[in-house]
């Protein structure tokens, strides 16, 4: 088992090293968006999306069944390609390399890589992007850095979602932060909610450099 | 690929069969409860130990890393066994097969198994369990039992978890049961809340027939 896994990761990492030389000769910046299930991830595209005013955006979804993610992102205007894994826990750089070729990606351009909603089989697969994003809902609990160290290690930005949901929680962002501390001493913490725009600008502040700076429009919340 | 999943499939199988002999023998109740990171599964059953006041509970506990959630279980007087996956992202019958003669279960008792947090990989593993619970929080959306079919599908319980949020959030309870019942047209629903109690009683009644009736003495939630 262990040969087969590492045969299989050896092979991702040589279609994740294609991707990245792709859009590196693009100039497009792409973040793969991890989390469990539910934690925001498609409101925060949809809200992303319409906050950069028209700015060269494409997503490609990841769920195992389904093309609604891939709907709600179109209704946006931004181009989307759904990749469905089946009995499949996460994307792989194959599946992400194709995407990539039907999306018809502009230069300059930005891509969101939805991953599917799992903490624990997508950080393992490099998938060739430039940031791997960690998501975490309050409501989920402040433990999970813990649990799930691999993604919270190997990720290099940390978003906490549904912070407007705190007054109703018993979560603790401090203790949050300890357990994501011990396991990720350096990534940049951002804290938001799609739902009332908190936090939203500290976020297309990350995604700016990215972005040609006098294209960036950014609509109010 | 297939031919290997395939023999993990059935490998699993054999000792799934082994443990439900096991289980039936000594009239072992037990439930598989499977949901994303952080929908409750814990802080239900700590709730519910308590809450059935000393009736033989035992707990086995899957994660990734940690034994926070079996210590949480002890911490109630229930006896519990933690399974750590490292990269795995299930359960299998085999580590449940030998967690269960660690527990050293009582006769006529009930089981509880809380799998890793993740709606793609556990919905394949039977564990030998006598019934599949498939959880979701009102925070993860409405759409997952669309996104997740096996898992929703597979379930022979449906519970919807963290209810007293439901005033804070959009979440329609119709739009949920309406996916639910495109993948599932009969496991009963239940809809509670561990934290406010509602909805205890009768997820309480559908352990009850696991236990013999007159010992029950169900707290206050």
């Amino acid at each position: 088992m262990v040969q087969i896994e590492q045969d299989i990761l050896s092979k991702n990492n040589a279609y994740a090293h294609e991707n990245r030389q792709l859009l590196a000769g693009q100039g497009i910046f792409a973040l793969n968006l991890v989390s469990g299930p539910g934690s925001g991830k498609t409101t925060l595209l949809c809200k992303t999306i319409t906050m950069l005013g028209g700015l060269p955006v494409a997503v490609i979804e990841g769920d195992q069944q389904t093309s609604q993610d891939a709907e709600r992102i179109r209704a946006t205007g931004a181009p989307a390609v759904q990749i469905n894994t089946g009995k499949g826990c996460h994307l792989d750089a194959h599946m992400v390399g194709h995407a990539m070729s039907r999306l018809a990606l502009k230069d300059d351009s930005l891509l969101m890589i939805e991953n599917v909603g799992n903490l624990v089989c997508p950080a393992a697969f490099d998938l060739g992007e430039g940031e791997k994003v960690a998501l975490l809902s309050v409501t989920e609990g402040e433990d999970k850095p813990a649990k799930y160290p691999l993604l919270f290690r190997e990720a290099s930005l940390i978003i906490l979602t549904k912070i407007d949901l705190l007054p109703h929680l018993d979560f603790s962002v401090e203790l949050f932060t300890q357990h994501l501390r011990r396991v990720n001493p350096s990534a940049p913490l951002l804290m938001l909610s799609a739902r009332s725009g908190e936090g939203l600008p500290a976020w297309l502040e990350f995604l700016r450099p990215s972005l040609t700076l006098n294209q960036v429009q950014v609509a109010g919340p």
